[in-house]
């Protein structure tokens, strides 16, 4: 083990690596037993505890070799798997890299530096930007059903969104709640098939072509939200005690465009099937990297990241 | 379920299916989860058991959530996760493919068409072409530890090859037979730093460029190798009764090509990172498609397959 960390405090031995592994969800557990068991030298860091979104996934169905499990017990397969192999920092944030003959990352617990970066540090959930979604979030407004579901036992709750994630949260959510409804912003069903049947049999209202603008409160909390019926233009209102958001997510890539590495237009890094970036000696792997956005795809991602690492640090 | 699969003899009812994969490895099985999950009929059909090469892989240690786990095992969850939704049709050989309006698959089965395509048929075994290499298959000579090795309990044996492979297949073989030798070709370790550390401590021979030129038996079963040390030009032999031979893999990308699919040099099947070829509704997945050779990739590469599948079949 490079890192003694006791309980309260993280006492940081190693400062140095061969490969920095930013994000510990999939993508960088993954790509952290690679490293390892390649002989690389590396440490996983997160600004928050390690799982990443697989954390959020009320049940995985879809990870080849797990018929169905609950996404925190997942996540927490990942951890404990990686910690046989590499230190995992958790609630540690990068502030700052700079590219020399090393990388050099400062995080507020201090410098490390590396001869490789791997950015694995996923994306984040995007906001709708209307009234009243700022001012009542944490007091009805979530962007996390597993997280703050159970807040709303037998109350009424939206969900807006229709996506996967979307049908995924709502579906999760009609076991605790007395009523859930989607609002989804396209004329049709954004979801897969499965979710879709899984809606239908469950009484779900699934509302398309349904534009929500703005969410209203006593101050204290969630009342109700305003809408509009996309095709008449008619505008609505209607009760609910919580509001949850999920139209989409955008990728954490501010760090690794500030050394240079090149962005897509929606802002996901570029990356070859290696996983290499346009900068030399850094990769990028999992949801940041534009990849289909699933687990099993960020796992793979990651290791296939590792092995480039270790063929452009080892082997050249 | 599309097919009534009895014990001795396979009914099958349904003969056509939004798509058809080929493959019941990794990619195949993860590729059949997804497409079932969006909507997609099909059927998986493999020329073996379901499993692929994982089933060979004495323990798998670098799949994302299974710390260490036999390969017969891990194969069994997938084929087991795969069941739940689709079929899985053993033992069938598909002969010939047709392009038309629809795919026509003949296979010593019958005929199925498809209006999709998934190539996942992985890689087979590489011969060495060295006298005695064909005559002793099945009396000495191997390609598979998991499957042959306990025939030499007690006994010695070499490994042929000294990639991750053969190092596995020592390692594995070591607690089952009096001896294990690894005579590799070229002048170094080809195999993972978290292999050759197993293989030093376990006390294995790793012997470097080394040419085995001939395997030599009574008739009925091995008894040695002829071998030249390449940096000396000098000849040996050596007494074995076992030789597993892993000197690579060669992609299973014939029936692909017959239909007009682009390959690589090395016979690999070309995609992008979408997992699509250069014809219309055909994708390639795993092994095939020249990925990184790992279970996680091969999963994850048939996820991505079904998915854009799904997206040409009926989002455009």
């Amino acid at each position: 083990m490079q890192l003694l960390i006791g309980e309260e405090k993280q006492e940081i031995e190693r400062r140095d690596f061969d490969l920095l592994i930013i994000g510990a969800g999939a993508a960088g557990l993954s790509a952290a037993i690679y490293a390892s068991r390649a002989g690389l030298s590396n440490i996983v860091i997160d600004g928050s505890v390690a799982g990443g979104l697989t954390l959020e996934a009320p049940l995985v169905e879809n990870y080849l070799g797990f018929t169905a499990i609950p996404g925190t017990e997942l996540a927490k397969s990942f951890v404990e798997h990686t910690r046989n192999y590499t230190t995992i920092l958790e609630n540690t944030r990068v502030i700052t890299i700079k590219k020399g003959e090393k990388f050099e990352a400062e995080t507020d617990k201090g410098k490390f530096t590396s001869r490789a970066i791997l950015f694995a540090t996923g994306t984040k959930h995007k906001h709708l930007g209307i009234p009243g979604e700022k001012e009542y979030f944490g007091k009805g407004v979530s962007y996390c059903s597993t997280c703050d579901g159970w807040l709303f036992k037998n109350r009424r709750v939206l969900v807006i969104g229709g996506g996967n994630s979307g049908a995924i949260a709502a579906i999760s959510l009609k076991n605790i709640v007395s009523e859930v409804k989607i609002f989804e912003f396209m004329p049709k069903y954004m979801c897969e098939d499965a979710y879709v049947k899984q809606i239908k049999s469950m009484g779900i209202e699934y509302r398309q072509n349904t534009q929500v603008t703005e969410i209203v409160g006593d101050g204290k909390s969630v009342k109700m939200v305003k809408y509009k019926d996309r095709s008449t233009g008619k505008e609505y209102q209607e009760n609910f005690d919580g509001i949850f958001i999920y139209v989409g997510l955008s990728p954490q890539s501010e760090l690794a465009k500030s050394i240079g590495v090149e962005l897509d237009q929606r802002g996901y890094i570029k990356v070859d099937r290696s996983m290499r970036t346009n900068v030399e000696r850094v990769y990028a792997a999992g949801d940041v990297a534009g990849s289909f956005a699933q687990i099993i795809v960020a796992a793979s991602d990651g290791a296939i990241a590792a092995d480039s690492c270790y063929r452009d640090l080892y082997l050249k």
